[in-house]
């Protein structure tokens, strides 16, 4: 990654970045304005840029090609022009550029390289202490997952409600001593009146710095970074900013962010819980995203109970909380036809055994429903909320994992990335019947999953045609097993174990692929 | 039970049963009419008789009060008035009289003694060979449940083609020796067309007289009969009768079936799988129950998927098949506000583990399934459909059971018993909590009920109020244990062991009950 002016040689989708001194007199977050406009034979980009503290201006632009890129760097906030060039090289192995939507309802990277999510979430991670830290990383590394959603802002929740190691803007927070587990709520939402004390025109460049860090570690780890920027459990006032200060600050995460590969937008956590925020003000914030990112990363926000309207044109897919305590997994195909994106259910509840009904399903239903998903083309995602000694749970504060369902979440993934073409679609069959087959219009394989879920069967009967040969596998989604049950043709019969989690996969015998 | 005139002396909601000799030309099932009138202080009943062969013809008679009743049996079966009396005797142990409806949403008996339904399905074990018959009779002593649905006429349908052990019409039936496992779909309402020979205006009194003997083995057992009276299983052609055979069969039944006081009409299994019956055919077999069962025994009519109209006021309880496969029990609550009749969930999926999604949950899917219907005031029923050297299923056959239910069943009647009033109804809690409390306009009791289904939580915190104590239970539903955790006031936290499947009991410290 670069840090100064001089380095020459960056690879393709890696980060540029620009550092510039500038004014620094008056307010420099606010007074002043820089832009770079960075040129390639096939692409011009303008990108702001940003204050960073210490008399330093960066911008950071994204490649999206090999070769050679010049630039220009202008603004109010210094009188020079600063000009230069460097090199693009191809990707080193394991950089596949950012994720992009492909086939309506699935991800591939820019390089071709599909891209199943399966993701989780540590909502501030990045916000615990370092040895903490380390530790996500180190679970994280194990390659359970490729998406993690986490905030820019720190989070006051039950189990939740110590201070962050820093903050994103200048200031004092209010006195926390007297918080305890009863009474937190009624600091959520307080807002600027029960003591703190911020400069919302101030940034604390630090925070930020920090959380860049930690996106380029994700991204080395081959994870996917969705940046929640902005939710309700808040005890600091950054719920409650006002419009200015609200754009101030979506501009600056822009300038800050985007240049990184890996960045998700995630509009909100669970919009709906902030009131003081309106439909007409998400849409605002989405136009200053649709404006200012100019790299189109992925773009959504996440409910708590009503849906955002996920037809509007800047949601790249949906990212949706379940409505109901039985269903959610189970509707993706519905959701599917309803929106016509790629459907991430974010939160289906967590794996764990804390009181609160989202947070106390068992590993078998979590992979149950990460299955369910999958098989009806969506993509789950992981939450985990064990009781902790020192309330360290993985779904606030990362560190390590305790449940059942990672591995068997690694295996899922495994098995999505065996799909012969990109991505999955579900299949009509029998009532009882969970088919998933191959998502294209042009179908170039023939393959099928059959997913039995919570059912026992100990047979499942099938016929396809007569002429045929079709190779079938079946895979137990909880033990992680693949048996290779050899070639079949007309009509068959597969025995199953009589257990649930059970699946078939079954691919025509095919030269073409 | 009563078999000649002799009998003097029954007991209350017992059968007494006038046997006289009459015409036996021409067709005595259809050509003569037998009447009789019970008469006592209280009541005066009038029923139909029936001819039972041999020039035998019979009058059958519940008696609703002890003391002395006297009877007239007349019609043109015979040229004598049949007259007599006898005497009514208090019920004997065990005999609790007839189930009603009560306090709209639950069952009593007329005694007044709670009927809380935990009910199962053995469509045919009635047509088994005596062994088997036998078996299932003791199975059922065990108490696992207090309700069985099964038919009258034969079943044809996967895992059980073979012939009943007798017909309910004179004639024989078609060649079933062309039957296999593929084509017996196509046998499915084949009818007389196919090589079935009937007379559908002659019953074979011995298929009904075993029927009877199997409702009084049942009855002595504390097990109510809900008979399917109709069903579309069928290669014989009982299904495709005409209106005229039809009505000949419901009064024939009624005649005969509607004396023994465990008897629950169950107009049909399926209704809507029999397209050659309309509404209007229901509405008419219904108006001849209302019109010849003396007793109004509980009505009721079973859907495969669109639900009959349970407002109908024939219908004294809803008799439903789940219409999804995640989903059932779960609307328990929606369905009472509904239909403001009780909830009889009568299947939810079978435990086994056949191919077909209705006969393949675990056993503690289905006890989940019966819990959430019990904490929502409504009832779920059993069937299990294990695969079997022999094809005995419990579902089609009865004999013995093999799954991990039935324990955890009459567990769960256990709990219903100690309702401290009648029956359980839903509380509005937590959008996560699953809570039953006592279903009684004017609260005599306090008493809570809360289920945690899936979910595993490690505690639940309670307040009710400052003054009261409550006692706690823990129960294990899976487990079937109930750990008494002593008396507790005001907030008080109840600590769990973080798996499925529990509840936690509250009750008031109450001198009033």
């Amino acid at each position: 990654m670069a840090n100064t002016l001089s380095q020459n040689v960056i690879e393709r989708w890696g980060v540029y970045e620009v550092s510039c001194p500038g004014n620094s007199k008056g307010n420099p977050f606010t007074d002043y304005t820089i832009q770079g406009v960075f040129t390639h034979k096939n692409e011009t980009v303008k990108v702001d840029g940003f204050y960073d503290g210490d008399g330093n201006y960066k911008v950071r632009f994204m490649p999206s090609y090999s070769g050679e890129y010049t630039y220009e760097i202008t603004g109010s906030f210094s009188e020079k022009t600063f000009t230069g060039n460097f090199t693009v090289k191809e990707p080193s192995a394991g950089n596949h550029g950012p994720v992009r939507v492909a086939n309506t309802f699935h991800f591939v990277y820019e390089d071709g390289t599909p891209f199943y999510p399966v993701g989780t979430t540590c909502y501030v991670w990045e916000l615990q202490n370092e040895e903490l830290q380390k530790k996500t990383l180190e679970t994280l590394s194990k390659g359970y997952f490729n998406k993690i959603r986490f905030c820019i802002f720190p989070k006051h929740y039950d189990y939740n409600l110590n201070e962050p190691r820093s903050y994103p803007y200048e200031g004092k927070p209010m006195d926390s001593s007297v918080l305890n587990k009863t009474n937190f709520f009624q600091y959520m939402r307080a807002g600027k009146e029960e003591g703190n004390d911020w400069d919302f025109s101030r940034f604390n460049p630090k925070h930020f710095r920090h959380i860049e860090k930690c996106i380029a570690s994700l991204c080395s780890l081959g994870i996917q970074a969705d940046l929640i920027v902005m939710h309700p459990y808040d005890r600091w006032g950054f719920s409650r900013m006002t419009a200015e200060q609200d754009d101030l600050y979506w501009k600056y995460v822009i300038a800050r962010f985007s240049a990184y590969r890996n960045v998700w937008w995630s509009l909100a956590n669970e919009y709906d819980l902030m009131p003081q925020k309106k439909i007409n003000d998400w849409e605002r914030y989405a136009s200053i995203i649709c404006d200012k990112d100019p790299y189109s990363r992925l773009r959504s926000i996440h409910n708590c109970m009503p849906f955002y309207d996920y037809t509007r044109p800047w949601i790249t897919h949906c990212c949706i909380q379940r409505q109901d305590i039985y269903k959610c997994a189970e509707l993706t195909a519905e959701y599917r036809q309803r929106y016509k994106k790629p459907i991430v259910l974010d939160e289906i509840a967590y794996e764990g055994n804390i009181q609160h009904g989202w947070g106390n399903i068992s590993g078998k239903e979590m992979v149950r429903r990460f299955w369910e998903a999958a098989c009806r083309g969506g993509y789950a995602g992981h939450g985990e909320t064990f009781m902790h000694p020192q309330d360290i749970l993985w779904w606030s504060h990362g560190g390590g994992l305790h449940g059942d369902s990672p591995e068997r979440l690694k295996f899922l993934q495994r098995i999505l990335k065996e799909t012969p073409v990109l991505g999955l679609a579900p299949m009509q069959g029998n009532w009882d019947e969970i088919i998933a087959t191959v998502d294209q219009t042009i179908r170039t394989a023939e393959y099928y999953l059959y997913y039995f879920s919570f059912m026992h069967p100990s047979f499942h009967d099938f016929y396809f045609n007569d002429d045929w040969e079709y190779q079938v596998d079946v895979i137990d989604t909880w033990e992680m097993t693949i048996e290779d049950r050899g070639y079949f043709k007309g009509k068959f019969r597969i025995e199953l174990p009589g257990k649930d989690l059970m699946a078939i996969r079954i691919s025509k015998k095919n030269d073409a692929f």
